[in-house]
């Protein structure tokens, strides 16, 4: 606000952001930073052909790679936006093409052992911030991007200590453009709270779903047809990206056991009480869940439209097998 | 076709409907049959007097009364809205003034024990049903009804052997012009097809949310702030009613037992493929729970839009605590 400030001139945050990985999460970032233009060109690689093919088609990126290194070479912002398993071995193939002064991050629901992985093969001079935007759907690959995706959403980064700070700052506030809200966290705790809001929910949807589809006396069929009742909610979840989740549980064991092991505890009360027909412990317990409901609703993170605001079913919607 | 055929003349399939509680199934029953024209005059009871009062102001019944009783008194369709736990109390005190020729069903989520409790108290002449469609939301209370809640969703009838099945019939052409499909089906089945589409469902929902409410180095803030990650859906599901919830667990017992004791079993088993680090059971289990999730799509039972089709979160919704 004195005379010598330059003229505002809109000047991107990046010149070169390099997307490490083009599945949902990258192809939503492009996305939401052309929206945002924070970048002079996004470029990109994966190890899929068709996947860059597709990237390339819908603009998601300006320029595509077969190889991570290709893509890295040169960026001012590389964001690996693969499987938690792939982050440690693409740095080390990254490491020699880090531009000094690069910010290198990620999106890896596991901070932890990513950072453990990663940081080894971060050169001197460049800038290791580890990130992870609280946001998805179940839904993968490169067309299933959209700039709205981390909108009122929250980005976790968890640097180590003695990280630069001017870089943790330009990281935040290209989340922030992106349309997040950022926290700062310490890695062990995020893998602690990601444990339970995220891991553990992915977890008992898979496992209700295997176990609904291995019955004997309920037929498949009569699974899907009567999933209105609640269960259709687990297969949404249980519908993501396989390789993601196998490597979260690999790498997040830990603090994804501690939960399951409160969770196991307290299903088994719950099922004692339903046993010896304790109806005032089941009615205590359900009421209380009540209120977390109402502070995700307050606090943004969800629609308070019942049923997440699904559009009724279409009157001529039907199922191909009824029989009554 | 033929000449003495009667002119048509649309004629309400019964004269009047008497809702016995009128919370989201009852008043989305009356917002359904108005909109088909079934009903000549629906009226309705509930214990709580403000609820009669807006199920009044809402136009939802065309009179309303304190006791069930009087609600019933000379319907030709009694509809008993209310938890399961209450249907047998409710089928003594209106089966003096059940007329002949009647047809009296239900709603509730549980058949074996509902049957059991409310046949006994069914006067010769009167055509008991059970029923229940499988439809709801989260919310509660006769403001949360809709007309089309049932429209494409399952209605599953359990008559009893015996019963007459000119009065099957109709209540299964009134649930298809309330917008359902039906399906017949032996209570006990029924039952347990519901312990694993529904009943587990909540049941592993209440106890996540719980679970979450409790830990001592997760805060329930930082709950709420990362629930985009997974959890949100669970909060959903856990703010059904409880009274609701805790009848139907205390009556289906060991259906949901057995449910539980496969759930866990295959819990256990993910359990230790984590703690030994299988990736491959992981990645196998996780591939297998994508094809329910296709064929619930397919039978129309849910959305395909991404994350239910939720509206993304305006760029200006924030949590109040934002630290970062």
């Amino acid at each position: 606000m004195t005379a010598a400030s330059a003229p505002h001139v809109h000047q991107p945050m990046f010149e070169r952001i390099a997307l490490i990985g083009i599945g949902l999460i990258g192809s939503s970032i492009s996305h939401a930073a052309r929206r945002a233009g924070l970048a002079k060109s996004i470029v990109g690689s994966a190890r899929t052909p068709a996947t860059v093919a597709t990237a390339l088609k819908l603009g998601i990126i300006d320029e595509g790679y077969a190889s991570a290194r290709e893509a890295a070479d040169g960026a001012d912002l590389v964001i690996l936006c693969v499987p938690v398993g792939l982050c440690g071995p693409i740095a080390k193939e990254i490491s020699p093409v880090l531009k000094p002064g690069a910010i290198l991050t990620d999106v890896g629901s596991v901070k932890g052992s990513i950072v453990r992985d990663v940081a080894p093969h971060v050169p001197a001079g460049v800038h290791f911030v580890a990130g992870h935007p609280i946001a998805g759907t179940e839904q993968s690959g490169p067309e299933s991007g959209f700039a709205e995706l981390f909108d009122g959403r929250w980005c976790i980064l968890t640097p180590e200590a003695g990280t630069d700070a001017a870089a943790v700052e330009k990281l935040k506030v290209f989340w922030q453009k992106l349309g997040s809200n950022v926290e700062i966290m310490a890695p062990d705790h995020h893998d602690l709270v990601l444990a339970i809001t995220s891991h553990l929910p992915h977890l008992i949807a898979f496992n209700i779903v295997n176990t609904a589809a291995h019955l004997e006396r309920v037929t498949d069929s009569e699974v899907i047809k009567f999933s209105a009742g609640g269960f259709r909610d687990f297969t949404r979840i249980a519908a993501s990206d396989p390789v993601m989740w196998r490597d979260v549980f690999l790498n997040n064991k830990d603090a994804v056991l501690e939960m399951l092991g409160r969770f196991s505890e307290d299903l088994i009360a719950l099922q004692r009480a339903i046993r010896f027909g304790d109806g005032d412990t089941l009615h205590k317990l359900f009421s209380d869940a009540r209120s977390i409901r109402r502070g995700v609703i307050q606090a943004g993170q969800d629609t308070p439209a019942p049923n997440f605001g699904r559009t009724p079913a279409p009157a001529t919607a039907k199922s191909g097998d009824e029989k009554a």
